[in-house]
């Protein structure tokens, strides 16, 4: 997603290894050259122009450079800049591949996804989970209802159709653990719907079960999901009214956020949700609502979900990643009759619906008013998030739009065009973490690709986030 | 599996409904004429002849038979017997189907594949939890290592090399939601590793996949999930040694139970194993053990694990669903370093090994000693429940030969040939839940089949042990 760091000759992401700028950059560099990824003798960029590049101080890159040839990596000689030493030390191979790129290793996180983990309620999940073990009847330790819990699915409902609008009730929940479970499940019981013989997870047989529509932007691990359990993916059009739903044909089921659109952050319009659904009506297809944040809504009534137009047609999906953690692995469906049934029998093991005690936890936590209360909390705390973020950015870079405020953790910046990529690494080299738009876009999706950064304000604990914000309103244009 | 009572005429599967036998009798008639599973004008059979089927007193059912006449529902003509009367209420389709039989319901259960629920550690689990809460950082609360919680995978890497003797480190551990996970998870490795285009979910296709050979007595949940997940099963016979791994050909994988074969309860002899290993060394297969109960050993010393023969070979499964209860939904795999990353690669969303905060408790819990005194207070207990079920068949079913009672928390009970389904029908109609050998029987098994009971010894709570005991022995001929 991200474009490595092209260095002329090669192709080159430097990936900073810690927080001091220059100790980073040059670890980063020699690294390069020990294992060969700077190949010797190749020259590298005048420091200028890197520093033009990494938005860092002209000062910072001449004295790493200055440092790897003092080390004996680098060669200088005046009139042919700075290159790549032809004696370096063979590659280690034993040394262990690094990781992929872990964002929790910068000292700042703006990537979205997470709520502020640092707010967990420990203790009152606590007291919840101590009522809840002394009130367990034994059977609750056993395989149990594949649906999950009573309890939790009893509190779910009353909540659900209390704060969302969902038509719930708990014989139409199915407790599993997180929204990708949940997704997993209902792509299996589409691909065993199909006619024929099943579909191999594979685009090239998969023609015998429709295909699923997505939103143009996305998130990428859902979309290769849905295509590794055997259904091919097809991106909607959007415009001003947000997803083209009136434009669904015969797809299988399409995948949907209409309270607030993930990345984009628009709610989806009465008239598409109308269209969507009279789509469903008219063809049996599926609509999947992924009601991710739905908690979430600041300066207007909350969103209802679109369930409730067409309970029967509408399979609506909710996690506790966003109001609680996502490491507690809770998530919901609430689901038409028939499709309960046919989640069951698709994996008779049940093992999807993770841990009793958490479930029972949970139900608890519900019934006694301590998920109304910490929601309301943290509502507050993130919305006065927004507005720092929002007035940040209109003194610091007026350029930039921020769109997708009205909901949710996560904003959008509006960049000039092309700019995306280079923003994205002079974050990284200031320490912070943050994505472009362009790793959310579907691969066919035909709108116009967007430059903007996709901010999580959600995600840094509070003692982070005015460096968060500092480092990004720095790297803006 | 269970054969239903063939009443003459028709065939139907009488279902007590409730601890009274007359009552429960009587009910489960009058449901079948009102649902018509028994037609107008059937024939039932005479009072003494059911009695005999089902075990009762030939008083019971001339009662059930005289309520019933009195009801309307039968008739009763001197020389043509009882039948179901000509006009009854029409069927009422308006009524839920009976749910699935569900062991709870009767009073007694000698189901195996529980732990006794009852006996959860509660306290001592809470007290992990409190610790657990309080010490985690706050990265736990995201999404984190897809390979589960470091914690748990170090913990548990020490306790399995000390208490099973498997090649573990954390490294090589991968937390799961059971056993079931496990094994569907490495199914879609396998699958992915096929040649050519990925095998479908179907037997028509998966040739392209060798497929998973298992024992030839099994749990049927478990092959269902191989053969769902696009590979074939094939049965391995047995024979005095246990199960032939001798035979094994071209198969991608095979499944077994080194320590304790479920159902039937041997331990796979050392020449057994190493034939595992050789076919795995030659052929690139994958040994998958299964070691659901490898702590639970009574006479000898523990039998341990396969795995460290050969650890680039075998994935080890184990969970905590005998040593606590299944409903953590906690499970771990230790596994060859290049599958460890084809697991998270396969399944990137990383949603497979349940809420961190049971895994963070689990390692504390593990970590602190408690979960080895739950363990050898449990061995105990079992093995004096064990203790008992030998006396008592050995002084009131002379007949009857127990095996596959070294270990584990079920035992085998060997009945003259074509008794088991009586007997099981009989054992319902005590209010007693348990399971014939039959239904654990790969249908492409070669070997003779065997009448037996599979008796879980461990699942009562211990004040239905006694009862349950005594109603076993009441059926056993």
């Amino acid at each position: 997603m991200r474009k490595p760091w092209a260095i002329p000759g090669t192709d080159l992401y430097l990936e900073p290894t810690g927080p001091g700028v220059r100790r980073g950059l040059t670890d980063a560099l020699r690294e390069a050259v020990r294992t060969g990824r700077l190949a010797p003798g190749t020259r590298l960029p005048s420091s200028r122009s890197l520093a033009a590049d990494l938005r860092l101080a002209r000062n910072t890159v001449a004295e790493a450079y200055a440092d790897l040839v003092a080390e004996g990596w680098l060669t200088a000689r005046q009139g042919s800049g700075t290159r790549v030493a032809e004696h370096t030390l063979p590659p280690r191979s034993d040394r262990a591949a690094p990781h992929p790129r872990d964002p929790g290793r910068l000292p700042y996180d703006l990537t979205p996804g997470r709520p502020d983990l640092a707010s967990f309620p420990r203790a009152e999940w606590l007291r919840a989970a101590r009522r809840a073990l002394a009130s367990a009847p034994h059977e609750a330790f056993g395989y149990g209802d594949p649906r999950g819990r009573v309890e939790l699915r009893t509190a779910l409902a009353g909540y659900l159709s209390r704060v969302r609008g969902v038509r719930a009730d708990p014989d139409r929940i199915v407790v599993c653990a997180g929204f990708a479970q949940g997704l997993k499940l209902l792509c299996e019981v589409l691909r065993d719907r199909a006619p024929g013989p099943p579909a191999a997870p594979d685009s090239s047989a998969v023609e015998s079960c429709g295909p699923l529509a997505v939103e143009s932007y996305g998130l990428d691990v859902h979309r290769n999901l849905v295509e590794r359990a055997g259904l091919r993916t097809v991106p909607l059009p959007f415009d001003g009214l947000g997803t083209r739903t009136d434009a669904l044909t015969g797809e299988s089921a399409v995948l949907l956020n209409p309270a607030h659109q993930f990345p984009l952050g628009g709610a989806l319009r009465p008239e598409r949700r109308a269209a969507a659904v009279d789509w469903a009506r008219r063809t049996g297809g599926l609509v999947l609502e992924d009601d991710y944040d739905g908690e979430f809504r600041y300066d207007r009534q909350p969103v209802g979900a679109l369930q409730d137009l067409a309970p029967d047609h509408v399979a609506y999906l909710g996690t506790a990643g966003k109001a609680l953690a996502p490491g507690l692995r809770l998530g919901w469906m609430v689901l038409p009759p028939a499709l309960v049934q046919e989640v069951v029998d698709v994996r008779q093991d049940g093992g999807w619906s993770g841990g009793v005690l958490d479930q029972l936890t949970l139900a608890e936590f519900i019934a006694s008013g301590a998920y109304d209360r910490h929601v309301r909390a943290a509502r507050l705390r993130y919305r006065r998030r927004r507005d720092a973020l929002v007035e940040a950015v209109a003194s610091r870079a007026p350029r930039v739009r921020v769109r997708g405020i009205a909901a949710g953790l996560h904003a959008v910046l509006e960049l000039p065009a092309g700019t995306e990529a280079s923003v994205v690494r002079a974050a990284a080299w200031q320490g912070l973490a943050v994505h472009g738009l362009s790793r959310f876009r579907h691969p066919d999706a035909a709108t116009e690709p967007l430059d903007a950064l996709v901010v999580g304000f959600g995600t840094p604990p509070d003692h982070a986030w005015a460096g968060a914000l500092e480092a990004l309103c720095r790297v803006l244009p």
